[in-house]
């Protein structure tokens, strides 16, 4: 059992670390740290637990300790899952790193550095190996290993077997997004209820360029971008409580295609680069696909795959941008941060890299 | 003041134009009539009032009659409001045509047929002509013109000035749908309740195509669709009640062009076509451009213009699609709907057509 | 293993008997049969499947039948759920009965009839043995039992530890009920948006008479309604998914009661009248108190137990009552319906009655 | 012209201040402050508008002061209107009332204070005569009049035709508040969505208590509590923009009472109190009443009387508590707090006491 901490427990992703790792048979949540107010008291008491599941007992009566650097060499903790808040990460995530620790991170800074691995392992598994370059050029023993953002991992596992079959050009993508994307209290009611807000701060550039590192190559200096094509983004939030949808219309290289292909590759999406692997948050179907005309939908398909799956509907051609249009969604809270946290650390361990 | 019936009166656009109509300078409303249950009773008991502007009392007391075309006739009507189910709408308004009746409608079917006008007033109050030829080819002295679909109305209005000033070739529209814009009891809650829907059957292709019509030139047969730019649309429902909102990435014939040329380019956007007209319904500005980073909302700008004015926002460059990308909103069941259509209205009796 | 038919599959309580009693470890579902439109089809194709659940597969293959009771016979069916609508439900069970068949059944009416029982097994189990009073009676070896109207179960399973302890005066109850309680399509979007409906027709005197029979005797006739108390209620309709939650002011016969031995009285409740049969849905807890200050609360709470179990908080003394005020939470589709009737079809089995 | 000031005034209580006195005949927006971080900037850009109405261009211009009383009395102000936060209210208001000052709060520290008028003018404006009780005992030339708790005046507006008519023993008060009523902020999306919350903070204190002031009387110390009757509440929050709905069960003094009595004495109500004195927010029927079996609902009733009037139906006998129950619903915000605020402000104009 390897020993882990979670910084930034309370918040909302933190609250998803916590419910997948309490019964982890890998991981034992011995540390819980969190840079707000909630520090001092335990845990049950200082979170507002908003998940369906219930808050695990044993983890309910774990404390919840400030910030504090030390404290985590001295538990021996062997691995950090990050959930802190970006303005604050950063430093701790480096000195993490600096102190022989490896963090996996869901903060959005650094994701975009050569050398610093962004993972989406049915994706690009193969980039762990950049660890290895980053611990010489930083000179630790340590690690940070990001978790891409939400929207991001939900649209390029959805393009990743189009690219592989067929060849990208330019991707338009509108998202549809759920309020637990801006965290525990980020949303006011008043803002939100009967309405949607058309613009979220940030999450347009991260889904443009993500897209292009998680479907990028290794090289000499870290990854570098692939720039065989283009997306381009729009996003939303509306009145959903978890789960993000997005609307892709994807121009492709081949043309002429029959959508049935289309259709047949994304169900034959296996997740190639971690297939055989059994970790245990691997979803046996990373990508499934709906026939049904007026799917998917957030409410009825976010826990496919216990919300590890993505969810492809509504494939059809789309004569207009020279290749097809579909609709995917994906839990943004499991599949679009922690869990994909959870699996990225599981094949940390599997390769020895933990 | 012209004698006016409301068939459908008793559903949500058939409540709206009630709303509308019954206060109007030019129309008076005299009849009633419904293709449901309610036939029979007065308006105010049989109609399930759920409009925030109070039911007006003279109109709750009309007679909601049953679908009886001679009863229009002999009430002397000048024009006819249709906002009958599709289903029941085609022999109904082919019948009040023959009979001698104007009827501007908002139910779908015939809207492409080239000889019936499918109006947008600030956008093509020209197509208006067709109906002369619609008369002689037909052989009747009534007539038919049609109001266009709610999501095509909005957005075409924002693509306008984009045609015009710059030209258009691909255009993407992710809608995000109100539940208005599904009827009375179209869309049951337990379906909509934090959840979104990705299909609206049939929306799409009416989007697609309706807006190379209202863009479209008059020739000797009546309108021609627009072929020089295309539409691709992906058409969703959300839980917002009023207001249907796009999500637009255009791709402009022009390069090179500055987001501000556009931005200005929209601003002055005065809906030529029917400039000076005066029209009761005539919004000043068709098209209000919003600098703030996060408009339009729904709740927040559906009434601009007192419905009839469509909100853009969050107009940017688009480097992947080659133009701009931006996000606009519109009252589906005002600017959408029934205050096209009284719009609609008040251009034909200017135009001495009724 | 047990014949279970359903009927009413389609619709929402349909829904979720169908998913209780898909793997259920006594009964085996071998019949589908809707009176809508549903019938001739697969069940997978016919159903809107609303619920999170997913629609086991074996269900989904079966044929849905229209209503035919012979049909019924001839399948060597054990036993009957119905789940169907109020107008068809009273002859169709009427019939069964007299064909031999058990019925448990959700539908309204015939529930108030004293040689029916109404069960709530934790607290009225003992009301089955009037089935053998029915059958002499109305001369039939099949029999009717009734699970009890959803916000009347949640408020008994309540009051049951009160009335026991302390004996009760007045109730006063005013519920906030669950859109899912207006079933599939009952309650349009339009309406409960950004609302509620202070109105559920026939709600309250099912409310105010049920409990009173819940909390009732057996005597010669049959159930005796409880006289020792009586319950005035107001029933709302809120923009919830799922979960009745009900604010309850009850005056109690003794005075000057510490609140800590009400909670604890409730927290004691172990539903003794089937404690010991460990009958499968059983929930070990049917009353849960919480002691935090905003709970219960529909979202976080609905589950507990399965679905089963009640959840009671901010109980704190009324002195204007005379006794306590509380607010207490359920299910409303499974411990209020379905899941109550296959735990009143569990014991009934156990009773060697099916 | 009265020159008013607004502390508070881009919180929500604060943008219903400027919508209603934006355009004011009596009172001229002079003076924005706030104790928040939006000091130092015109109103327009710092405030999150929120209200359907649109922001007035006058007082976007004005620039929003950080909480500076020098500047009140430089400013020549005559009446300030404060929507401050509680906890730093005492003291700013305390000062104000001293410096010659009139403050009209909506805060809720001080209401119960026996010289501090707590006034709902249809029903107690006689109240305000405590005013000159106050100025002699505390000394100063100013004053601090309070508007009462949301809930309690929409509820106490109801109670008031009952107490005159037929005497009240006990009331039973269950609320369904909305998400307005917690501030602009205040109410996370994540803790409301498809959820109530059964708890809101000090609220059934304020309803229980400011009621009895409210129909209190006029003594030599100042207000002294209404003690015939009492009142218990349980409060809750549910997903409604605008609107608080109030299930009543009253126990009247009078027996044998025909519900239509009570429905005509709700009906006649006038609001005596006023009745005459044409003050311009008044509405022109404080109280209506609906018949319809669904009524009130909030979307369709809550701008009643420009949100000033409160709407009562389910008028119905209740026997078991010895009187009637209905459900009463008021707009929180215009009502409930600056509606009410305003029309105090003119009560004090009219009066002489500003």
């Amino acid at each position: 059992m390897k020993k882990a901490a979670i910084l930034g427990a309370t918040g909302l992703v933190g609250q998803r670390f916590v419910s997948l790792l309490a019964d982890h048979p890998w991981f034992e949540i011995t540390l819980l740290q969190s840079s707000g107010k909630s520090a001092g008291k335990r845990y049950g008491e200082s979170v507002k637990w908003v998940l369906d599941s219930q808050l695990p007992d044993k983890v309910a009566d774990l404390p919840v300790e400030p910030l504090d650097l030390a404290s985590i060499a001295r538990e021996g903790v062997d691995i950090v899952f990050s959930a802190l808040p970006a303005e604050v990460s950063v430093d701790v995530e480096l000195e993490l790193a600096r102190r022989g620790l490896v963090v996996v991170s869901n903060a959005s800074p650094m994701r975009m550095e050569p050398d610093i691995p962004l993972l989406l392992p049915e994706v690009n598994a193969d980039h762990v190996e950049v660890l290895e370059l980053q611990r010489r050029r930083r000179g630790w023993s340590g690690g940070i290993v990001k978790v891409p953002n939400c929207t991001t991992s939900i649209l390029t596992l959805s393009l990743k077997p189009l690219l592989d079959e067929f060849g990208l050009r330019r991707v338009v993508a509108s998202s549809m997004q759920a309020i637990s994307g801006a965290g525990l209290t980020g949303l006011p009611s008043m803002l939100i209820m009967d309405n949607l807000i058309p613009f979220i701060e940030g999450e347009e550039e991260k889904v443009e360029e993500e897209t292009l590192k998680l479907l990028g190559s290794v090289g000499g200096e870290g990854v570098t971008l692939n720039n065989s094509f283009a997306v381009t983004a729009s996003c939303h939030r509306v009145m959903v409580l978890e789960g993000h949808t997005i609307a892709v219309f994807a121009e492709l290289e081949k043309r002429s295609i029959d959508v049935e292909e289309v259709i047949k590759a994304m169900e034959e999406f296996k997740g190639n680069k971690i297939k055989g692997l059994n970790l245990p948050s691997q979803p046996e179907k990373p990508l499934v696909v709906k026939r049904e005309p007026d799917r998917p939908q957030p409410r009825l398909d976010r826990e496919a795959g216990k919300g590890m799956s993505i969810v492809v509907g509504r494939v059809r051609p789309d004569k207009v941008m020279g290749g097809v249009k579909y609709v995917v969604l994906g839990h943004n809270t499991i599949r679009g941060a922690a869990g994909n946290g959870v699996l990225i650390a599981e094949l940390l361990v599997k390769k020895g890299l933990v």
